[in-house]
């Protein structure tokens, strides 16, 4: 199913009109099964996977994203490590959610490709401006400390982008704090920065992705499929699953990060509204806030929108037929 | 229907078990109705008002509410004016809702008894620490300053009121800001007071009260009672209603206050969900924003809990049942 | 050198032109210097006492200053105990510099008066209202909370009153955190209040306080006295001084409270700049921070000034005057 | 008086002992007499320039420093243009202190090298990690954000960093508000990055940079070195000066980079005190202030000190020293 040589989808029917996706992350469950959504998808072309601290160190999620491209066969995708921590917060990771490696559960597979020797700010800088303005999107599923070096960095890229994605924040609620998501609340000035630069933005929050949850009948159609990578995908729900109960009390475990790919993917699987969008800094109970002001239309200058609303099975059937399109890659290689 | 001597409401099968209510308000189109349910109510002994400067000044809220005093035939029960101001927050009011006398629209009789000679703040204070311990139930539906000035000013009360009740705040936005509503914006610092004093207290927000609109159909109940103090309810809902499309563009106006007061008649009404609540007191986009956790469940010691649902059509009908029995005080005065 | 009757200080030259003067305070060692500073002046008419939580509770505080009352021979003044905490920060003491009591070392004697049955606030509000506009002046010597509880209570004080003097704040630097001083930082919010209200303000603050040092030489001249007040005194140094040694490495202790008596008493001893003053309210590093604008000249309407010099060897003259008027009170009693 | 290849200062006796800086600013007056002091003394070997929109925009100040580097005789020194703007804080400049250029009033030469084709955070990153540890200087005259940036995108510089120097904050004042400085004031996010990571800093604030005044003996001395470059500072003082009575009331301006950079040349000639440094982030009337903990001798484990004496007679010499070495490089070119 996959061409031995590039690791690309052989037969995508969509491929001439795949869309150029740089993610940028933090693996991480739900990290994990968003590049593997990414890769799966025809139509999505991932041409770049920076990496950024967050869910766990820079060195343990890295290295989590480079075993994901092995075991999902992507490996020829330049992963390049990012930032090492957020920009005025103290570092923190997320041990009790995704484990002391970042991904525990699965045996995964050694990387079988080094890191891109580049930081990963300037694979996002290079990723931008070496291609046609307007082409590439960045999903990002971590905190947003390389966006934000990145804008700060080499400000053209702002325009050039065609659009940002980003798994953060919420209309209401948080989880790490009553009013803040955890990859905000890592790095809020980044989650300031990024919102307020004028491209594209679109907020995929806890209002959508805690609807994205692996049931029982979920996990039936990823089981179904067969393969290593679903059934490291399903292992790895296993784990996170467990931790939401005991951390979160969830039922079952909300899977965040690839609603932003699906996003992507097909965005009529959720449902947005155009909206401002600020984010609390101030010290106090609503730091690393999103704020979304729903109050009235959006003004005609607004960039920014939020998802409202998710098709949950629409969404997992994109899942479902990514993971049946990369088959056994590692079989292959 | 009405006692003359009294004005209580006769015949009323459940007085022996009626709350004594204090209602601390700012009328303000939607306090006057709180004012006219509460008084109309059998399951509620109104035993004073003060008053608190936030929809217009105090002198014109105060005079509205002996207003609406003489039109619902309560002139009996002492009316005291309060604060000013909010505590730190410079003085603003809410003229694009409420009009310049607070209270545009209707014609308003003058008032019959004069002003109770105590500060409203002392009114609480000799309301709760005169009355045996537990029974007294404080409903505000302005600012919050005058019940956190009592409390600091006599702390005792605390553990003597049986509850507080507060139209403010919302679990999700704002409509003075996209995060404060604005009986919270107005005295932030005077909320944060109450939620965090050891008392119960109920919070109706903007999540209930935005379901309680005056919607065609509502008005058509209220118009068939044909008295005067429903009249002059009608005539408010024209001026209000009208200033609610054009300033937060709704098509009928919601009736905050009002919902405070039915909390108390019919807890049965709304739907509660016990949780911390804070308020945000930084400058920035939060500030004077509700705070509530609703992650888990709350602990034990939670004395705070929010409306999270309101059935509409027993809201209104114990609005019309309230004027119904109120009658035409002013005819028989 | 006292009436026995009134327990006014006899032969005072200037009596006629003395200052009626309220005195606002938490004793506390300093606040208890000041009391009698103020009670011994000719310059003085001390007319009320209110009391509020600070460096120690508000009972211990008002215990003891109806003790220094009796000590000092002026239990005819009104004392009334006021606000139990500040209006928004959670209570805290100061017991590492004032010890349990609020008032360690010296052995007191028992109040000979009981307190005047009026809140606090509500000493203030009267003193300043049933006396003729312009002539009351309140010096503050604690957390701000009464002053700024009487402002919004009864606005009407603001204009009347003559002045207000606190001790408090600091151009540069705090003792309780880097940039707050404690009596602001217990209750910044009401500082906030204080500063901002439309009256005469003037702000003694560390960096003068810093200067009045209770030096070998300065005990000296306390001790040559050799009343009973005087010895306690001189008590109340020796645990204060052994306190300020081990919990601010200070060698001989400031004595803050009576330098804002003396301004009153005679302002030539201090030096004022006219200037802004605001408070920091934000969470952080300098909530509680008196921000003082020195960068020009302050506008016309400003009517707020702070201390920037101090005279030493005059303001302990008017300390060791004062003692030697007051004389043996408790001899006579 | 220049060898003609390297553009070094000949026959220095101290050359071997220089000290390996690298100056980040935002030329601008005094940062353009700055670099001026750092290039003619033998005490430093001045080896990178990056820049930072701060006084003026990017472009602007870039080319000022392209232009200074022509006049001053070190156009071999890599120049690289840094980050247009603050991270968080919207952009502004100091058109009132600096002109329209960033440095009105003389005439310029125009450049005569070329921009390094590095970003400005690349040229700090690479000369740091391309020198021996322990012996780069950075020397910081403008907002902090290009060390900021550099430090988050390869934090190992910062153990490799000798030490960082920046003209910035105050111990108490501001200049842009009552309580920011403006270096500070324009990136404090940035500054508190700086501030907090684990190296060696010192803080040349207002309370010494207010005492190096260009007073009309110190323009003597500049004036009589007679050469291209100390015509062009008297020209640039011109301005700045005029610019310092109008926009702040000062007789004669202060110059504060230069004070840095002496810092770094000769210690002596400066007072430092080791204290714990933290930057107030708040909205508020704080939000850009250093807040500097001068109240206990500094913990051990303190990287950190402010300069808190400043001998202007000796500090002017170094300037009048190194304009007399520099001579006149453009004729020589």
């Amino acid at each position: 199913m996959l061409d031995d040589t590039t690791g690309d989808i052989a037969g995508s029917p969509t491929a001439s009109r795949a869309r150029t996706v740089l993610i940028d992350c933090d693996p991480g469950h739900d990290d994990a099964i968003a590049l593997l959504l990414a890769h799966g998808s025809p139509a999505i072309d991932l041409v770049g996977v920076s990496t950024v601290a967050g869910n766990q160190t820079l060195a343990k999620i890295t290295r989590n994203a480079q075993s994901i491209a092995a075991a999902g066969g992507f490996s020829h995708v330049p992963i390049a490590a990012g930032a090492t921590r957020g920009l005025v917060t103290a570092p923190f990771v997320a041990a009790d959610i995704h484990g002391e490696s970042g991904l525990d559960g699965p045996h995964l597979p050694e990387p079988v490709a080094p890191l891109d020797p580049r930081h990963g700010v300037q694979l996002i800088i290079d990723t931008v401006m070496t291609r046609p303005a307007g082409t590439v999107t960045i999903i990002a599923t971590g905190p947003l400390t390389n966006l934000a070096l990145a804008a700060r960095l080499e400000p053209r890229i702002v325009e050039r982008v065609r659009e940002v994605v980003f798994m953060g924040g919420a209309i209401q609620g948080g989880n790490l704090t009553p009013t803040a998501e955890f990859n905000i609340a890592v790095d809020p000035e980044a989650a300031h920065v990024v919102v307020h630069e004028n491209w594209e933005v679109t907020m995929i929050g806890l209002d959508v992705t805690h609807l994205a949850l692996a049931t029982t009948q979920v996990r039936g159609h990823l089981d179904a499929v067969g393969t290593t990578p679903a059934r490291i995908v399903g292992e790895m729900l296993d784990f996170y699953g467990a931790a939401y109960v005991t951390s979160q009390g969830f039922a079952c475990p909300p899977v965040h990060d690839p609603v932003a790919v699906a996003a992507i993917i097909d965005a009529s699987v959720l449902e947005f509204r155009r909206a401002p969008i600020d984010v609390s800094l101030a010290e106090g109970p609503t730091r690393g806030m999103t704020v979304v002001d729903l109050r009235k239309p959006a003004p005609e200058s607004c960039r920014t929108r939020v998802a409202v609303g998710l098709d949950t099975h629409r969404f997992w059937a994109l899942v479902v037929d990514a993971l049946t399109r990369i088959g056994e890659p590692l079989a292959v290689g």
